[in-house]
């Protein structure tokens, strides 16, 4: 008899979202939270923290393309990135293949999530020894309080604003990032589901407005995270991610993307009514 | 003890989506499949057909907008209507806020559904007694086949392409469509889970080419359909679904969309990548 394993991740306690497994991989209690890689059937495989779903092999193009490449080809010449948090490596991966880029620092709390994906998900990790990565670990709250690096991009590649996340979705957070930033600098953040977490999202819109001249939100579809549709928010003092978009960086950059592209890049930006209603008087552009 | 009711969709054998029951409200099985209507914890009433998640009251708002107000606001002037399935009513209800409307004909093949929304989910089928529509339980195979009427704009409203609505992913079935339609007439089709069934949109794709000039896929995203990312297909002999499209319409009409506006017609025409790659060959416009 074959066996017949399921790992379910509940969502507000009336959704659930289940997942055939093949076997576990991995399973750790960390100082921060639990830590598990399973091997699905038909997600590849997969990495949850606190038994939420952060990443499948199968879907993490579109999250990590998307928290990556509207920044990085918004900015016309992004050479220090900052990532906080980004412990599977996705992130930094698609950070690294852009070649302005002179030196990314990663700043991930978590030693067991990296040293886990390391081991078992190289599709995220491989480049997590890249020779122009630095990896940090420590808590990026008092890293971006203490630096006085500045960054072209920085990215805030962080869980949901419960758990060890719960303080970088934070007034004085983002004012170390500003003083962290360079003057055309760009700080996307991952901005919770359309659907489900509207007043989070509006919290958050509603801190970078406090500090940043543009403010806006753009959205992408994941299989895996509950509702689909999830946002990342972006914020800067001079680049509007529309208007100082030039699409030929894209082509003369020489990269294929499995899920961003030009047209991409701008339909992001268009919001669903419900969601324009609920935070268009947040923007700033 | 309160009681802990789910329901269960599987997905390919391996995902499974749970949605927490308050209670059935109707259970029936007709010639063509089993009917069910539940009160969800959450999600509000919930059809299903053979198991399958048609309709929340939660989000059908995001499917009816997509499949009609795309074609209603790409041709200048549509009159007259055509669904095919939709006997939930979203659909109906959609198209009817056009004032250009002068007839909508509705042809569902499964009486069982009509009855049960009508009865049970208020908010989608409220208008299946328009004075505008016809609504005729039949084959829409049968009914395009016969009918000597042309339509502005038919909408092929329909389950996936296995049980009742398998012939409707047919040459045969286009052929018929396209004799149904008016010289600049729009035919726009449900078109399946970008993230599962690239095969199926290709296969689409591809009849479509084979009847029309003018062919294209755009994206929206549910919350309830396996996956998130679904399509819907859009042909026709004479209108492009950018190029022709005035927004000026939008804001002229008076009328107001929870998910459609004048950013996301456009946006949704934006395929990712892996999309592009696979489908781009097969659009024509």
């Amino acid at each position: 008899m074959q066996s017949d394993l399921w790992l379910e991740e509940k969502y507000k306690n009336f959704i659930g979202y289940r997942y055939k497994i093949k076997n576990t991989l991995f399973s750790g209690k960390s100082e921060f939270q639990s830590v598990d890689v399973v091997e699905t059937e038909g997600l590849g495989k997969m990495l949850l923290n606190d038994g939420l779903v952060m990443v499948t092999e199968k879907d993490e193009f579109v999250y990590h393309d998307m928290i990556t490449h509207v920044p990085m080809f918004t900015h016309p010449n992004p050479e220090n990135v900052l990532i906080i948090g980004g412990g599977d490596g996705g992130t930094a991966r698609e950070v690294l293949r852009h070649k302005s880029v002179k030196k990314c620092v990663m700043v991930e709390i978590d030693k067991m999530v990296v040293d886990a994906c390391k081991e078992h998900i190289s599709q995220t990790s491989k480049d997590l020894n890249h020779p122009k990565l630095e990896l940090i670990i420590d808590d990026g709250l008092e890293y971006v309080k203490n630096t006085s690096l500045k960054f072209d991009v920085i990215l805030i590649d962080s869980t949901d604003p419960i758990g060890p996340a719960a303080p970088l979705f934070n007034s004085a957070f983002y004012k170390n990032i500003k003083k962290c930033l360079s003057t055309n600098g760009i700080v996307v953040s991952q901005g919770e589901s359309v659907f489900f977490e509207s007043h989070m999202q509006q919290v958050l819109l509603g801190i970078l407005g406090e500090h940043f001249s543009k403010v806006s939100i753009y959205n992408y579809s994941n299989l895996t995270y509950p509702g689909g549709l999830w946002s990342f928010t972006y914020a800067s003092e001079v680049l509007d991610p529309i208007k100082n978009f030039d699409e030929t960086r894209i082509s003369a950059s020489n990269l294929k993307f499995n899920y961003y592209n030009e047209q991409i890049h701008r339909a992001a930006f268009a919001l669903p009514s419900f969601m324009r209603e609920k935070v268009q008087h947040l923007l700033k552009n």
